[in-house]
């Protein structure tokens, strides 16, 4: 059984050995309301999904997962989350004997990819995703590498830029605060001209009109997908040159811009990786959409229990 | 038995399996007269160094080296060595029918490191080495990853400044632009004061001065080696920021003039560190010195003979 936990929900799948889907339900999260209310929600879901067989559970959390004690150290999206027992709380709640594994939701996301989206074939890649922030997967020769306590993976706050715009994790010009929604967010409000052309526009549909705009070739817009663009190739380059792996998959909402940003970014990544690590790189988009968090936490499940077994 | 190549020397060691040395040696490797020097002479040192039980040779290179595959990609200090089958010419010129691998010198000196040095009895570690230019290796769960193709580790071509001074990669603003002997002569040289103050002194004789001079409160020098520390400072908290590795060990000659850096270093990396990656990071001086190498190599060879066995 895979779960990705969401702001706003829960999904859920049970998918056999051979990988056939036997069930499928989405209910909401409640996470806005802290951790006690998701707690409750979760195991609702689980005993309701629970039926078949399951052999282990693995769960995709929007925040830093210690995979290995099964802690979740801080979600920014669910209250009272400090070091919270995630699994032993859960174990208790839902009274489950089978085992259970949670990571990261990007990180289930970037197995995913590697396991039946665009990564599918290699033998190691990396993900970004290009949310609200820039988050991210490593997979190394197969096997997802989280770091020592879980918190790898935090393409968003690789430094491009010392004397950069302020981040919101205490540093300064981080890729993140260049090439998420935060960034455009930014952006605009920095660029008068670009906020008016922008009109009176819900916050979160920035994005999809800020894409518009440049397709009507609208120069400042062209030119912030650009910037966009080449600042995400720069943080590419970076983790190329660092672990020489050859896959990059890019996913998140914002990559629906793809076609506005990605030439930059081969173009940038390219020039700042050696030529070596350069000459195998393939920067591809990611195929699974919203879907990849919940298959990532099937695989999760999958790949541990057998690891345990 | 492991093999330090250098360019000036080779220097060779064989270790039982308990750790007792068993023999060493030391002799000219001829690579500044190109790669097929370097070949006469290092197989005939190795025949040399033979005699007792050998089970693998592990040699370490100067250069990008595929491991997978034994291919030299490239060696800037020795002469054509444009994806030099290394390996396959080694074992042929020594008729040797023990197996023989090869990896990156920074790798070796990691992996001793990692077992014997500065990261014994840590899970997961890197090394930065502060050299003419700045290379390193990463250890995850007690293995090397070198990357796919044995290029990874390149901490020196992390970008921290987009627009800074030209990288001899072909990028610019690399971190190795910042902390590495060749930053230091570029400061230098852009240091008319600084310059005059240094005199009449041979280039590799700059970093001791530098240090002597800060160590004297010449504000110049206190503020480079300042500079220095901050910017190595950056590219680790990117590599703590990816890797979620907590123990990073910083050797190469420069390591010298650590009380000069570190404290920049510490702070600047720890800025830029995710809070939950920062709390468990030690940042430590390398322990074993030049000797690392031909250590790293032997380690090396036992590793992978035991992975083959």
């Amino acid at each position: 059984m895979g779960i990705d936990v969401g702001g706003t929900n829960l999904r859920g799948k049970i998918v056999s050995d051979r990988g056939d889907v036997l069930a499928e339900r989405k209910t909401r999260s409640g996470a806005a309301r802290g951790i006690g209310t998701l707690m409750e929600n979760l195991s609702a879901f689980i005993e309701d999904l629970s039926g078949e067989n399951i052999s282990a559970i693995g769960i995709g959390i929007p925040g830093t997962v210690n995979g290995k004690n099964g802690i979740l150290a801080q979600a920014p999206n669910i209250k009272n989350t400090k070091d919270f027992p995630f699994v032993e709380i859960l174990l208790e709640k839902t009274g489950t004997e089978v085992p259970v594994f949670i990571e990261n939701d990007a990180s289930c996301a970037a197995l995913a990819e590697y396991q039946a989206g665009a990564g599918k074939g290699s033998d190691s890649m990396v993900m970004m995703t290009l949310g609200t922030g820039l988050g991210g997967g490593i997979i190394l020769d197969g096997k997802l590498w989280s770091g020592e306590d879980g918190f790898g993976g935090e393409f968003g706050h690789i430094t491009i830029n010392p004397s950069g715009p302020e981040c919101g994790c205490g540093s300064n010009g981080c890729v993140e605060t260049y090439a998420s929604l935060v960034a455009i967010k930014r952006i605009v409000k920095e660029h008068p001209r670009l906020a008016s052309k922008l009109g009176d526009v819900e916050e979160d549909e920035i994005p999809e009109r800020l894409e518009n705009l440049a397709l009507e070739r609208d120069a400042d817009s062209i030119l912030l997908w650009n910037e966009f663009g080449k600042n995400l190739g720069i943080g590419i380059s970076t983790v190329v040159n660092i672990l020489n792996v050859k896959t990059v998959v890019v996913g998140g909402g914002l990559s629906n811009a793809w076609d506005l940003f990605i030439g930059k970014t081969e173009e940038e990544a390219r020039k700042r990786s050696l030529d070596s690590s350069a000459r195998g790189l393939r920067i591809k988009k990611a195929a699974l959409g919203d879907a990849s968090g919940v298959l990532g936490a099937c695989y999760l499940a999958r790949s541990r229990f057998c690891e345990n077994d």
